[in-house]
């Protein structure tokens, strides 16, 4: 059975959405959960439940990593954060994935340090899965590392395509760079740089790509730093409440309107599913040395239940072992 | 009658559009438009339509900046382009307002170096006005500056502060610094060093915000580098097409639904009214002294022709001028 360390003070509505999310999980799919944080407030949760108790481990953690701490302070001082020690045990071997919907930064910091990285990665990137007028289209990097060198960007084109490839079955998908125009004398230096290097580049690099291009389907992945990526898929992600709000509004605004959207419920929620934060729960950090997934800050229940689900299928199809294969593969075309 | 110089060679359907959207406007409003550029292109455009020939004036243009050009450098090196020969219209006091869909750098530039700053401004700002939850907000800077220092932002802020003022007769408006978490200790060294010269400055600066604000109207004005800010504005643009699609598809894939289309046609035409580029048209490129319209690379007609109209709304609300007096307001609050 895949067993996924859950981090239970991790998120705005921890500990309760976490351990909600948990139950759900187990009545789901056949996993098993260490619940990581202080051990009276997790088990007062765990009392407003029924569940199997050898489906559920709790192991004490006295210490949170705030919001707004500073990662690396905060993961250096606090040893016995629900953070670090979740990430302990799976490094230990105790678990086979972590699960946090806390500080971003230190998540990714405490995988880096505890868990290493993979062979030729010097910076971990967290990759979201977007819907697009074609299909999906990967982002990479979305906020695991906001000040990164061009080089790093190379490195996520890299795991995205080894990620795309495995999770979507497309071979030498297309590499696009996200810049403020499409020719190649557009962006910062950084850009420009990181442009050059990725042009010299193994991976399929169709050059430069704009914000509208994240929803056209025009590039399969899309690099960019964890600052500009995490600003991205923020706004991506209101898009869904706010076209909803906005849609309600106009139709709720005429009697035919009102009809029609009482016609078509159904459509209106598939359309909201799709691009839905919480559907997906969580999104992989690529390039750590083992099966991390970051969650949303405003983690509901589901969202925690669908990461949990989502960690499981990571480590049953051996996504680490599997962005290793690929990459050298790619990395052996140059 | 207020005069505007239009780059009749700028943007990705130039001529054709452009003279469409021309005409349009003169059609629509009691306005003058110069027309700046090759001068047989445009005529040949011109034959196409019938327009009063007392309200329009062909400004022959030699060279064209075109779209991959490095700004700079193409400014200086074509004196006879486009670009330069309409900003000169404006400096000369022959046009009251400058509009271009062309490089955006280069109009930048351009407008910066003949017509010089606003008072206390150092650097130019795209101004942009989003829908949001609650009504409006604007963001500074789309893409002006993409490697702007932190004063920089503060001067949007103030410069934002003023225009939000005045075209929506909110005083006091509250300023957002876009970034990747609310907390203050959160973002690059860029947005931290910005984050404390915000808080000293005499704007109504309450913090961080994120991506998804820009549309919860948590804030009125949100400063970013033009970098983040015009990959926001290309993001944010692309919804309305891709919702739009999506939707459709869904609607489209059951009977109820193609029925609640029909019945609601007019919300969805609303709808995506509300968040469609081309009923602007263009966004004010703030801190140059002069009115100066910055227009989508992608203008159709109707996109060129709304920015006319806004580039007379512009002149006649005496932007610049309102500006300098509430941005001295502001300062003095301090």
């Amino acid at each position: 059975m895949v067993k996924v360390a859950v981090d239970a003070m991790g998120g705005d509505y921890a500990p309760a959405a976490v351990v909600a999310g948990v139950i759900e999980a187990l009545s789901k799919s056949d996993v098993f959960v260490y619940l990581v944080g202080q051990e009276s407030k997790v088990r007062q949760e765990l009392k407003k439940y029924k569940f199997d108790p050898s489906r559920i481990g709790v192991v004490h953690a006295d210490e949170i990593v705030e919001m707004h701490e500073s990662p690396a302070n905060a993961i250096r001082k606090k040893k016995n954060s629900s953070m670090n020690i979740g990430i302990n045990l799976l490094k230990d071997g105790m678990a086979d994935a972590f699960f946090s919907a806390g500080n971003t930064g230190g998540v990714v910091c405490a995988a880096t340090l505890k868990l290493g990285l993979l062979e030729t990665i010097e910076r971990p990137g967290i990759a979201i899965v977007m819907p697009n007028r074609k299909g999906v289209s990967l982002i990479i990097d979305a906020g695991a590392n906001i000040d990164p060198k061009p080089l790093h960007l190379v490195q996520y084109g890299i795991m995205g395509s080894a990620y795309f490839e495995q999770i979507l079955g497309k071979t030498n998908p297309a590499v696009g760079l996200l810049n403020v125009g499409e020719e190649e004398s557009k962006g910062t230096d950084f850009v420009k740089e990181t442009y050059q290097l990725l042009e010299q580049s193994p991976v399929n690099f169709i050059g430069n790509v704009e914000g509208k291009d994240i929803f056209s389907g025009q590039c399969d992945v899309i690099v960019c730093d964890g600052f500009v990526g995490n600003v991205t898929l923020k706004v991506a992600e209101s898009i869904a409440e706010t076209m909803s709000f906005f849609l309600k509004q106009e139709l709720g605004s005429s009697l035919l309107g009102r009809i029609a959207y009482l016609l078509a419920r159904g459509c209106f929620k598939n359309f909201k599913k799709k691009i839905d934060y919480s559907e997906y729960g969580g999104a992989p950090l690529l390039g750590v040395d083992g099966v991390v997934i970051i969650g949303h800050g405003r983690s509901s229940a589901k969202a925690v239940m669908n990461a949990i689900l989502f960690a499981k299928k990571e480590v049953e199809r051996n996504v680490n072992q599997n962005i290793m294969e690929k990459a050298k593969k790619i990395t052996a075309r140059v």
